[in-house]
């Protein structure tokens, strides 16, 4: 049997195809695109026929998370949920269906249901890490956001049930390797010994910090530059430079390194102090760390805490980490196909 | 004497013609136009004859003042500063000049020392608030910036001379009563006993808490909305929602309004906390408020502070008041045309 799973973010669509023989997982493709769904929510159909390919003909059927009804393209999240399952279903001649809080939802229970099905792609990815460790903390670090879902006797129990009420639960933190505009992460820098205030324009983001820094490379830089200028080294310290209202002629490289760095302490911070909160309160002392960030961000977290971790990439290849959300909706919809979910 | 004094900032072009005789000051008209120079600077030239309109052959001399050289669209400061300059003298045939750190500076010195003229525009300002009191903090809230000047036996005597400079010494604080994301401003909200952290998008600006708390009317809302929808007070709500992933059927108007009304109280400490390390390390014990948040923000820190205010409206009509650096570089040429500076 081979399923398609697809996770439509704001940013970035992705999609996993695996192959299940007698109840076993085989081989696992993965695929993904830049689509920001904001201001390119028309392009949608084609972009998911472009990653299929071939195999849109092949697959037995196909599974569906999503968090793209937040842009701000929508007026609502169930405006967004409708949007997205309206274009998703005219694609498909098998089978699909969507995650929700409560196992997997044909379209016209998501339809009466949107809300179960808005922003349902961590427990997608939360089966991945159940099967890695049994009672842990899943912390999956996106290029925007980072889940921080707490797993026991094998399935997720986040006490949040929603983007908001996870906002409250520390089981969701809105920053990330690529996008995170650095003027939400620190309010001032230090620099050669005096505190700096930032500026709060959009001028630079997570994935320049971590480019400097050599925590990503230009290949990993997926999203668009705040300035639409390039990628380079370059262009990202110009852009670090402009939070201090500062360019390089006024900032040397160095000033611009340590900068990275402190901001980048600071990004673990946050994540850190939301691992704490759901480690404390569910009693759970191991992380299994996912997604882009695992190692820029989730690890250094779970170091600074003191708690063991696994790498998810120690079981599946560090792209298929990447795409992990899309693995977990595959897998859900398989043993849905067969009865299971 | 007629003279025409233009601030051209980042996001607005503000102008200011005013009448001299016998070195009394007789009448001011004043202008502005929303121009966001980091996409539309080709527009420039035509947006300033517009602002001066006929006046424009019956001025004896034109004063200039920017920010904008520090808008993404440029690489560094200096190619801003050259660049609006280059565009300024196509226009003019009379005496042009450039508000400096070191007074007025015609065109050649200003292309020769491209960062005494960078973000100058507080310098100007200062001008008027020494009008009203020799010795006192200036604290001009604008639509995205905050400066806060010290002023000594009627000049200014700002440690940082630079934008730079001044991010470290608490004289420009990065947040207005407009422009400002709010997701700069918080990192989580309180919400019916709850703390919820909130989203790092651009999906709020501090024009939406403003118009929902009644601080501005949505005649004041002159930039963009961040997600291109309108300036009621529910699509300001809507806004609202979104930075904690919500949305208007998740969050009732009075959660929203709550929500609002701690991120004013925020906004209103960081300005206090600069005001605070200005008017220590100073010994300067009275503010003179201006500039469009200088009642909304301003007053209210200085009220949090308990320092004794006085608001440059009692002096200048409110929409002077707005465009007070504008005015003060008239000031500042008509001196200078005369000899003075």
């Amino acid at each position: 049997m081979k399923v398609a799973g697809i996770d439509i973010g704001g940013a970035n669509t992705d999609m996993a195809i695996i192959e299940i023989e007698d109840g076993e997982l085989k081989n696992i493709k993965v695929d993904f695109r830049y689509l920001p769904m904001w201001i390119r929510k028309n392009e949608l159909k084609e972009t998911l026929k472009e990653l299929l390919g071939d195999e849109i003909d092949e697959v037995d059927g196909v599974g569906v998370t999503m968090t793209a009804e937040l842009v701000d393209a929508y007026k609502d999240k169930e405006e967004g949920v409708r949007d997205v399952i309206g274009r998703v279903e005219e694609i498909f001649e098998v089978p699909v269906a969507y995650v929700s809080l409560s196992g997997m939802m044909d379209s016209e229970e998501a339809l009466a249901k949107p809300m179960e099905v808005a922003a349902a792609n961590w427990v997608a990815t939360s089966q991945l890490a159940a099967a890695i460790s049994s009672d842990c903390i899943m912390v999956d670090v996106g290029s925007t956001t980072t889940d921080i879902i707490p797993i026991k006797d094998g399935a997720e129990c986040a006490k949040g049930r929603s983007d908001l009420e996870r906002l409250s639960t520390g089981e969701l933190v809105y920053t990330g390797v690529l996008r995170s505009n650095l003027a939400t992460i620190v309010d001032r820098v230090p620099l050669n010994g005096k505190w700096y205030r930032v500026s709060s324009e959009l001028f630079a983001i997570s994935a320049d910090i971590h480019l400097v820094l050599g925590n990503i490379d230009y290949k990993d830089y997926t999203c668009n530059t705040p300035d639409g200028a390039g990628k380079t080294m370059r262009d990202s310290m110009r852009r670090i430079a402009r939070l201090l209202c500062a360019d390089l002629k006024l900032l040397s490289q160095r000033d611009i390194t340590e900068i990275a760095a402190y901001i980048h302490h600071q990004q673990t911070l946050k994540i850190a102090e939301a691992i704490k909160e759901v480690s404390e309160r569910e009693n759970l002392d191991e992380i299994v760390t996912t997604g882009l960030g695992m190692h820029v961000l989730a690890k250094k977290a779970a170091e600074h805490l003191g708690m063991k971790y696994k790498s998810m990439d120690t079981f599946l290849t560090p792209t298929e980490c990447i795409v992990a959300p899309a693995i977990g909706t595959a897998i859900m919809m398989g043993d849905h196909l067969t009865g299971g979910i």
